[in-house]
């Protein structure tokens, strides 16, 4: 892709609770659009969206739709990923790939700007966007991770039910007001709308986010172990994840207990946090100010806070990781990474 | 306190949210009640409760108000239980403590009847509840340390509004609703009713339970390092706690890793937690069968699932722990005390 004043971008997907952040961000963060293409599975094809104050109709995904595209920013399932991405890529657009599709191919670039801008470079094609619960993860971690490394990595994570898409976020609502109201629920789509049994989410936590795996993690829980030491390129990092959906609509928050490799100085820690582009410390106890999912939804940055050290381990960090699921954690790092490109032109 | 074949009981803080629970608790377990007399403080006295049926007028918790008591089950504050116990005591009641007060005196015992019962018979007056947020973390972890040693555990809690009272019932009730009808919302109760401020708490996650200590840990999160070594009497185990708020009526839920100091075989902690005392496995990922609060709630029973070894940690053993925090964490784990002291006479 040469470099131009303005670049051709689809959003595939462009109904679902991300693709729809998707198009918001590209217009809040102006990027330059030229011809903006709404595309879809054949079911969503059809419907309008509205960027930039203009309605679109929804085109349906299918190869040629991406014929003199950019950039293609899919969110749409993995399945359609899988089956897309490389029309898009033979007809000269970049992907950038929010599914979990191609995260671990060794050629696809698994890109937090932040963190390890420097891979884009590498694509052939595609790059991938990380799972939610890593980026925000990474983008607290890195400062981190430069200074003294990081030889563990334990983490609980509390996820909003938008990770789960626009139909989760209705249930928890409706769930919710029935709840409130003394009348039966049913359960439909949470914790994985594909499995046989949903439960409850509504003032509970459900302590399953995706299908289980042989060796008893999630498949969440699994993308937390193996993003994080792609992302840093570290194989060396040992990562225990337990992924936990609870009922808050937007922003996940996670309780990060870290192990570095050399022995850190809180005062700094604090102090590289502070400095850290994209992250917000919010920290200061007496003032009861920590993070909260209520703060950091609709906002950019990955908010950290309850820094403290283990009593116990000398190289023992505690901290507590909130950042909105849907920008951070998906739309909008997918749209820095398209930022990125483009400057790098 | 001499064998008899009825106790007199009273409950101080009967009309709270444990209160409430001991009086029920006490008559669904057929505890042999002599005399039952409800006490609190001033504020309360005069309401009315009902116990087995029969309504009772709550007198005022003064000294003399103990007069006659075998069994003094206090849930009204810590410093109602400074003001009050020893004078219970000192008219021949034994004080079950179910506040913070006693706690981590070296002459009170700290009981949790499935782990230390041994402990009952060296109270001079006082036997303590633990903490709702160690207490499920110890019945369920007792089997394995029995088994192999705990070195470490690193824990994060997912608790329940119900640990905060009444009033923070009341609260996650009618906040939900009003953000769900998008009400302004003016949070009043939640995180601690005495701090200056405090936050929502429907759809969000509150990074702080009870006030912050100067080592940057919540005095809730010290509670489940300090009464874990207690109990298990063992000061060689390190701890680390994070401990949240989530909006959830009932039932707390945990995430929690285990290092223990002997290598540990996956199947025996299945069997040595399926035989546990007060504890039930629940732990089929294949019929995404694992705790949830939406189950444990109103059970006396504390359930564990998830159970997976840490990837890259030879003694690391992850897990979930739920209990209903009013009565395992409290109600309950109170009137099991009473119930031993009763069958050691």
């Amino acid at each position: 892709m040469e470099r131009k004043t303005l670049y051709n971008v689809a959003v595939v997907g462009a109904t679902g609770a991300v693709g729809q952040k998707m198009l918001e961000t590209l217009e809040k963060r102006n990027f330059p659009v030229g011809e903006f293409r709404p595309l879809a599975s054949a079911r969503s094809a059809g419907q309008q969206v509205t960027f930039k104050g203009k309605s679109y109709t929804i085109q349906e995904a299918v190869p040629e739709a991406f014929e003199g595209i950019d950039f293609a920013l899919f969110s749409a399932g993995g399945s359609i990923s899988e089956k897309l991405a490389s029309a898009a890529v033979e007809r000269g657009a970049v992907v950038i790939d929010n599914t979990s599709a191609f995260r671990m191919l060794p050629e696809v670039p698994l890109v937090v700007p932040e963190v390890n801008a420097h891979m884009i470079s590498q694509h052939r094609g595609i790059i991938a966007n990380p799972n939610c619960s890593t980026i925000q993860m990474m983008a607290a971690l890195k400062p981190i991770y430069d200074a003294y490394g990081i030889e563990r990595i334990i983490v609980s994570t509390y996820q909003a039910v938008s990770g789960a898409g626009q139909a989760a976020i209705e249930e928890l609502r409706e769930q919710s007001r029935q709840i409130l109201d003394g009348v039966p629920i049913e359960p439909k789509i949470l914790p994985v709308k594909s499995q046989p049994k949903h439960y409850q989410i509504a003032f509970n936590a459900i302590p399953q986010i995706d299908v289980f795996e042989e060796n008893g993690f999630s498949r969440e829980e699994m993308k937390m172990v193996n993003e994080t030491r792609k992302i840093l390129g570290d194989e060396s990092i040992h990562v225990t994840a337990t992924c936990v959906r609870i009922p808050v609509f937007y922003g996940h928050s996670e309780s990060v207990y870290v192990e570095t490799r050399k022995p850190f100085d809180l005062a700094e820690v604090r102090s590289l946090l502070e400095s850290a582009e994209g992250v917000k410390l919010v920290d200061d106890l007496q003032e009861q100010q920590y993070p909260m999912a209520s703060d950091a939804a609709d906002q950019y940055d990955t908010y950290v806070g309850r820094l403290r050290r283990d009593l116990f381990h000398p190289r023992g960090l505690n901290m507590w990781i909130v950042s909105d699921n849907i920008l951070k954690g998906a739309a909008l790092n997918a749209v820095q990474i398209a930022e990125l490109m483009v400057k790098s032109k």
